[in-house]
Parts: C-alpha cells; sequence; structure tokens
C-alpha cells in the first residue's frame, strides 16, 4: 500500500523536496514520512580490511550529521516539524559494502585511477520503517559519494537530525568523469589550510579534479626536489611556497575526498619568475613595456628553441611529476607570445643557426618536455592554443582544456582530442571585478560580464561537438585567475558558483524525472548547498535575500 | 640646510613616499630621515579631563602601532631597511593638543554635531630629530582624525615599527563632512560584530557617516520600545534583530570612532515587513506576481492615504529617533509604487472621500511623517524621488540623497536642497554580480557593470552642480544593497572599494602638490589601505597581484 501511494507520488510529479542535493542523483525516488537519525546511529562498512580513508570519510560523515546543524529553509525553519519529528522512527544504522567481485582499494588510489576508469556509481537506500540504510557501489569511491549524498539529506530541529521524505532510493553515476575547479596559486598565493577548506567544499559537490595551476610569471611557489632554487628565487617569499610536505598533505587530503589533484605548470609562456634562479631561460625579461611582449605583466618566457632550456624545462616538469601520484599532469601552453621571441637575440640566432621556424621549434620543445611526462607515465594536458594556434605533434592521448571561447571544443573535437570545457564565457569565476591593471579610469574585466551562476549551470557540454565526438568530452570545470583574489575573497568568489559547473558535469542534461535541468528548480538547491557550506565553515555568499531562500520561488523574475 | 633640501623636494615632485596615507592629507611635507618608535612610546593628551573615548582612541593607537605589523610593499618586505632601522633615532612621543579656546567634548559628541559645524581639521608634525611629535586640533573629533594618520605612517620589520620619510608636517582637513557607507541590514542580517568591524574600518580612512539601511521589506531587524512587535514579527528571527542595547553598542562604538550613524527606516514603500505586526497598515502586502507593484519582492507598502497609517508611521519614526543620537534621520522615500494604490481599494477609498489625489495624499503623510521628526529635533533626510517624482512639500533643511543617477544632482541643487552623492553608476557596491531574482537564465545586475574602485575614484562631487550651488554638497558615500551580501562577503564587497569615496570626499580634487587626484597614483596607496586593513582582520579584496603591489607602476595598463 506503502508502495501504490509511493509510484503515484512519482508518477505525477518530481518535486524536489530534498532541497540539499546537490548534485541532484541521476534517480531519485522520496517519500513522505519522517525519520530521525538515533542517538546511537553509526555507519558500518561490510569491507573486508576497509581502507584507513574509507574509514576517516565514515567518521566525517558522521561527524558531518551532528555539527551541521543546518535548519531547513523554510519560513519557521523547521519549528513546524517539532511534533513530527517526535513521533518519527529513528535511523539506527547506516550500512556500506562493495557490490560482490569489486577490488578494495583505498578512495585515493580510485580517485586517480585513468579517468575512464573510475568508478563513482552507487544506490543508496533508507527505508521509512528504521530499517539500516544501506549505500553499495563497485569501489570506495562510490562509497565516497553515496555518505557525501547521504549528508545532504538530514536537516536539524531542536537537537534532532531528520527527514521527512523516506523512503528515499537513489541511484546515481556522473554524466561526465572530469569535474573540476581550477585554482591560480601564483599570482597570489593561498595557504594550505584555504586549499584545503575549498577541497572539502568541492567534495561535498562531489566533484572529481583539482586543477592546480601552480605556477606562473608572478611567483613559482613549487618547491620542486633537484630545483628548490626556482622557488626559493621565485616564490613570493619561503612562506609563500609549498614545500614537498605541503604538496603531499594536499594529494592526500584530496585523494581521501574522491579528488584528483592535476597540476599544472605554464610553459613556456607564463615563466617570468623563472628568471630569478634561473635568467638564462628567460626571453624578455621583464621587459618595460611589458604589453608588447606579453599578456600581463611581468614578461618573460622560456627559450624553447634552446636545446638547453628544453632539458632544463623537461627535467623539471619530471621532477614535478615525482610529486604528484595523478595521471594528468599539465604543461599549460596557452597565450605563447611571438613577439617576446622575436625580439630575443638568443632565439633568433638559434632559429637561424638550426634552420628552424617559431613552430617547429615549439613543436620540439613540445616533444622533449610531452615525451619526459610521457616517459613519467603521465597523460599530458595542454590549454587549446597548443592545437588550435601552433602546428605542434601531440601524442593523442592529450587532454586539452578549452578556455578562450566555448565554440573552440568544435574544432579541438575535429582534431580527435579529448576535452575539459573551461570556456571563460561561462567559467570563468574572475570575469566582472573591474580592471586590475593600473592607471585604468574606469575599464571593465576583459571577460565581462560576471559569470552568475546561472549562466554557467546552462552550459551545454555537447553544444559544439557532434554525436559520433561526444565521446570525447571528459568534463569541464569553473576557474580562478587570482589576479584580484587571494584568500581574503576565495570562498567568496567560488562559492556557491563553482557548485553550477559540478552539476551540470555530474547530472547531465535531465533531471531524475526525465526533465530539463533548469535554473528556476536548482536555485532552492543551491540554497541549501550555500547554507551547508556556510555552516562547515565555507563563506559562500548568499543568492538571495533571505527572505527569498526560506520562500522558493516567491522571488522569481518572471512572475 | 636640511630645510633648504627639504624645500628642493616639495617644489620639484611631489612622490607620495608614504604609501600608507588613505586618504591623502589634503598638505604633506615630508622628509628622508629614518625614525623608529622606542619601546617607551607614549601617547599623551595635553587637554584638561580627557574625555574617556580620546583615551580609548588613543589606546587603541598605541595598540594598533604594536600589532598592525604591517611591512612595507616593496621587493622584500622591508628587509632592505634593516641597517637603517637599526641606527635611526626614536620617537619617544606623541602629544595631543586642542588649540587654545577650543571646548573640550568627547568625540563621539563631536562626531554628531550638526554636520556643517563639525571640527575634524588637525595639523600633525613629526620632527627628525626624535623629538616629541604632536598633533594639533580644534577639537577630539580632529585629534582622532590625526591619530589615524599618525598610525598610517608606520612600517614594521623584525620587531621595529619605522618610516623612513620624517620629518613629516601634514595640515589637513576635509574637502566635505559627509563621507559614508550605507549597509543595508534588511535583505540579509548582519551582526553587530560585522557592523563594528566595518565602523573600525570606515575610521581608518576617516569616514564621518554610517548611513543604516535598517529596514526593508524583506525583515524589520530594528527593536523599536512600543513597537516591539515590528521586529519580533517582521524580523527574520529574534537572533536577527538589533535590540536598543545592540544599538545602542553601535552607536558609541561609531561615535568613539568618529562616524555619525544616520538610520533610514524607509517609508512608504519597502515596507513588506511591517505587514506581519500590522497588516492593516500595508497595501499590496505580498501580492502576486510582485512585479506588478514593487520593484522586487515581497510587495507591500504603508497606505499613506490613511490618517491612521500616517499617524503610526510618526509615532514609529519618533520612537526610533529616540534610540539614535544623530541630526540626522532618514524616512527613505525611494521607489513609492503607484500601480500598488491604484489596486488597494482602501486607498482609492480614502482618495475618494477626501477628493484628495495621490500626490496631495503623499504629501499630507510626509509632512506628518517629517513634521514629527523635526519635532524630534532631527534633520529629515530622503531619497531623490521624493524631491524629484513627487509634488510634496518637504522642508528646506531636507537632505536629499542622489542615487539613480549622478546626473540627478543637477535637478536636487535646482530646487535648492543638500545634496549627499550615492549615485548608482558610480557608488553601488552590488552592482555587476549577476542577477539575483529566481528563474534568469543569463540576467546580469539591474547597474551593471561592476563599479570597480577606479570608477568611484574618478566621481566629481561638482560635475553637475553650478559653482553657486557648490554649497549644497555635504559629501558622498558609497552603498551597499545586500539582496547578494551577507557576513559572507561583507569585507570582500565593500573593501577596499568603499575607501575610493572616503578620499574622494576628504582630500577634493586634489593632491598636496596640486596636481590633480589619479587613479594611477593612488593605486600603490590603496594597496597600503588595503594590506593595513588585512592586517586588522577586514578581508578586504586583492587590488593586484602580490608582484604588483610591490612594485608600483610596473602593473599598469598604458605601458
Amino acid at each position: 500500500m506503502g508502495g501504490y501511494l509511493f509510484s503515484v507520488f512519482v508518477l505525477f510529479a518530481w518535486v524536489p523536496h530534498i532541497y540539499g542535493l546537490w548534485p541532484i542523483p541521476r534517480s531519485l525516488e522520496t517519500g513522505s514520512v519522517a525519520l530521525k537519525l538515533a542517538n546511537s546511529f553509526r555507519i558500518t562498512a561490510n569491507v573486508p580490511h576497509p581502507p584507513s580513508d574509507l574509514s576517516d570519510a565514515i567518521s566525517r560523515t558522521v561527524g558531518h550529521l551532528r555539527t551541521d546543524k543546518f535548519e531547513r529553509l523554510v519560513v519557521g525553519r523547521g519549528s513546524a516539524d517539532s511534533e513530527t519529528i517526535q513521533h518519527a522512527r529513528e535511523l539506527k544504522s547506516l550500512t556500506l559494502a562493495l557490490a560482490p567481485g569489486s577490488p578494495v582499494r583505498s578512495i585515493s588510489d580510485e580517485a586517480i585511477l585513468p579517468i575512464e576508469s573510475r568508478s563513482e556509481e552507487y544506490t543508496l537506500h533508507i527505508p521509512s520503517d528504521g530499517s539500516a540504510a544501506s549505500i553499495e557501489a563497485n569501489s570506495t569511491l562510490g562509497l565516497l559519494r553515496g555518505l557525501t549524498t547521504f549528508e545532504q539529506l538530514w536537516y536539524f530541529f531542536d537537537g534532532q537530525v531528520y527527514t521527512l521524505e523516506a523512503p528515499v532510493s537513489i541511484t546515481d553515476s556522473p554524466a561526465y568523469p572530469y569535474r573540476g575547479l581550477m585554482l591560480d596559486t601564483s599570482r597570489n598565493f593561498f595557504p594550505v589550510t584555504d586549499i584545503k577548506r575549498t577541497l572539502d567544499a568541492m567534495s561535498l559537490a562531489k566533484m572529481s579534479q583539482f586543477h592546480w595551476h601552480a605556477t606562473d610569471s608572478q611567483s613559482f611557489p613549487l618547491v620542486i626536489p633537484g630545483f628548490t632554487e626556482v622557488a626559493a628565487k621565485g616564490a613570493y617569499s619561503s612562506l609563500m611556497s609549498y614545500s614537498s610536505k605541503d604538496i603531499q598533505d594536499i594529494v592526500s587530503y584530496a585523494g581521501a575526498r574522491g579528488i584528483d589533484v592535476l597540476v599544472e605548470i605554464d610553459t613556456p609562456g607564463h615563466t617570468a619568475a623563472i628568471t630569478e634562479s634561473h635568467p638564462e631561460h628567460i626571453a624578455c625579461s621583464h621587459a618595460s613595456p611589458w604589453s608588447q611582449v606579453a599578456g600581463e605583466p611581468p614578461a618573460g618566457q622560456l627559450r624553447f628553441a634552446s636545446s638547453a632550456t628544453a632539458n632544463f624545462t623537461a627535467n623539471l616538469l619530471t621532477a614535478a611529476a615525482k610529486l604528484f601520484p595523478s595521471k594528468f599532469f599539465s604543461t599549460g601552453g596557452d597565450e605563447v607570445n611571438t613577439e617576446c621571441y622575436a625580439n630575443d637575440s638568443q632565439t633568433q640566432s638559434i632559429l637561424q643557426s638550426t634552420g628552424q621556424t617559431f613552430e617547429q621549434a615549439l613543436s620540439g620543445f613540445m616533444q622533449t618536455t610531452q615525451g619526459a611526462l610521457e616517459k613519467a607515465g603521465k597523460t599530458p594536458v595542454v590549454w587549446e592554443e597548443m592545437v588550435l594556434e601552433h602546428n605542434v605533434t601531440l601524442s593523442n592521448e592529450t587532454v586539452v582544456m578549452v578556455w578562450i571561447s566555448s565554440q573552440h571544443a568544435a574544432a579541438v573535437a575535429a582534431k580527435n582530442f579529448r576535452i575539459v570545457h573551461g570556456p571563460s564565457d561561462f567559467f570563468y569565476l574572475d570575469c566582472g571585478a573591474g580592471e586590475w591593471l593600473g592607471n585604468d579610469v574606469s575599464g571593465n574585466s576583459w571577460c565581462d560580464p560576471f559569470k552568475s551562476w546561472q549562466k554557467s549551470y546552462t552550459f551545454d557540454p555537447l553544444a559544439n561537438i557532434t554525436p559520433e565526438q561526444s565521446h570525447l568530452v571528459l568534463g569541464g570545470q569553473q576557474l580562478l585567475w587570482t589576479e584580484q583574489s587571494d584568500p581574503s575573497n576565495l570562498d567568496s568568489i567560488v562559492w556557491p558558483r563553482a557548485a553550477s559547473s559540478a552539476e551540470v558535469f555530474w547530472t547531465g542534461a535531465t533531471l531524475p524525472d526525465g526533465s530539463p535541468r533548469n535554473v528556476k528548480s536548482a536555485l532552492a538547491r543551491l540554497h541549501d548547498f550555500r547554507f551547508r557550506l556556510i555552516q562547515r565553515g565555507v563563506s559562500a555568499i548568499a543568492l538571495q535575500p533571505l527572505w527569498c531562500a526560506l520562500r522558493p520561488g516567491l522571488c522569481d523574475g518572471d512572475s
């Protein structure tokens, strides 16, 4: 009978009563029975010799269930539920299990598998009668994703942790494996603690990739064994650099949260900071005026035509690659300024003596550096210019990040490269905050306007891709370039906006009832996600007046 | 001889070596002698029976000098100064004195004097030989401004607090008395601690007015004696309201920092929150769709045509006025929606029975409410519509806030009202963050683009004013409407941008050397101001990469 009522409900209208779910699962059924967590509530892993990071994840979930203390976003904040909660059945346990035959690996190991072979799917059942809830998956990574969903199902009122929507039945898996966030730690520095807080927030949105744009022309904060002089002289200060221990700390923190760390050492452009330790490898170093020879100050690019420089770079990348267990490694490749090399007598004399063109020399550099990475077991990642603007030979395995325009995905797909979407017209978190260059009276940012969460949310991963090319799309990410950001505004400029693409690439185009994903129904859930981040110490910004957050639909613009 | 060198220096180029000064004083002379604070450094007030808030201000300054620990924004952060600091003379004391015949009043009392009679001018001298520094003023408020300047002159390195620019000689006074910041605490709530941190930052920029847009349609957080039901039912919650004690706390905290609190209870529009306690006074309350009858949700406006409502409002304002010692009190008056009243049968029947037009009834309401305020000793403040869009009779004493467009100042001046500039095209801090209304796929904010500090900085207070009308300009302010703000992003959305207008209205059009104020030279000082805020726990955003902040001029856009 309960079953009959339940089917009627899901047949006629999928109403996302459980506003807390972000990203929304691929399949979701909910009832209308109240359930509260027993004081003795515990989570058990039916996993032989559970990896320590799975045990840690369970402990974190139990902790969040107790400490989130997040009241429902309704008028009265749950006070109307008081009577119902009092009489609700208690849920005493949640059991985690791996599907028969699944290998038992740590979450960290699962998170860094080759991206196509990661297993993030899970099922979650919460019966309404108080009997044990369950999460099943094919991997510990899938169990982690299920635990994260479980955390988002519960609200707090007057000492009780409860849901009004049992039974809950979820079958879930991501539409795309790459759901990322890029952070630039070169233009301004971010302490490890800020990065960890960001990883926590990413994990709550089931994001899978932290793209760490670690170095650039402004500073080189990565301390790389064998090349420690580069950070010693190129970081803002010894306190503003990442030691091997810091890097290990970040990588293992991320891995335990189901996040792979894709580090980028941008080359051959965006390398002025290397001039402090290795001036011999840098062309047009700190040239003035910078605007002739660089996209932004300070100017300086690797002398890629020089074999000494190519070897130095390859060795640097190889040494850096050892610090990161990820299969991915990005060598950047954006905005190589040709004027810089045209003015560099050393580069010109090499080109002349070898008889190579600019593009031939660049191709040689790429083969040396990418070759070294592949030898180190890495899959190279590059920005779109390396395949769209330059005539360089790249392995077909190379992953290409589209940033200049969402429309450029078409050209990358046409060349048969795998794609990560990060287009500035949808996903750049820094846009719209005014010009940061000095002496500009009223200038706006180069990529105005501000990319609202709504704009990002409407991104279609297959918009410029043919059906035959769709397998090339790994996913996408929002990106924070930090000309105008540092720890002071990290949370507020990133959250909750960066969760927008997390749902685009997890949930795909449709809601659990088959209707198209849309900003109208997403808003209430994004409020929930945002307020839960606040409860966890992440200063995500308010999307609306609280009056609106408590009254879904009453502040819509179409009324 | 030192004097000779010194004059040569100031004659040929005014270089703002003391980047820390924000706003820049009207007159400034500096030398090139190093001086450090003695361990025994103390500040003495040669003031008979010094008011306790002056003593507190002195203690705060001594505290900041010790705890700011702000290193110079240069490559090496002051390490190159080490030898110089070691051999520098010590400054042992700073003496504060009032000019002969000056009354001895508390800073708080001085800060709330009628705006034209406030005295903020001061002189500051720091000899280079280690003999006592001095600040002289005509009021304790002037002494406070001098102390604030003194705090900005010093840097920290390796345990020492020092300047490289003694002797320092400053004669300073504000170009305009009203240098404000508006904060909306209705759309989202801000705890007292956030407001206090904001007041601290304002005081560091010598700002004089906190315009507290306390109430609006979304919530009514002001607990007003005799009308406590309005907040009890109209605030978001009892924890999200300001008790009389909270208000007193904010007012006295502000006063001690030289800031007058101009509270606004917006009427007759923007009052939907009153409907929770007094539905009889509110027309088109929570009407749906809201867009026909309100600028934003929820709809609801005072039934101004009703004499009962006019009297209720007058009594409410009178009771609120008692909580605030300021001479100023704003009754708002923006965005009165005529459609709301056209649909309100009660209003229509009153208009019919009294034979009044809409405008006549509004004028009557304004006379009742403004009259009550004037009886309570207040100078009424209104938004521009009350003089530009409505035909209501207002006292000539009324201060008018321009917000819709900077060009509207001309029309307000033509009507001979005093003006506070707060135009959305220069000073709205919320612009450019995307649409906050729901169900908007890619909408931008109504007042795009983002108002950068540079844009605000170029504001000319006399741009639309004839020389004969210039006396009408009291000053201006930046404003934060909080549809998309709450404590999570208060600091980052306000600072350092709000300091931009603080310098516009303190310093006026010219730098101490007579050259025009300009964004190029301002940037280095604004960096300094921003980093000092960071040292004080205010999360002001980064204006540029640190690389640029350490190298003034090298990241200019004109190179």
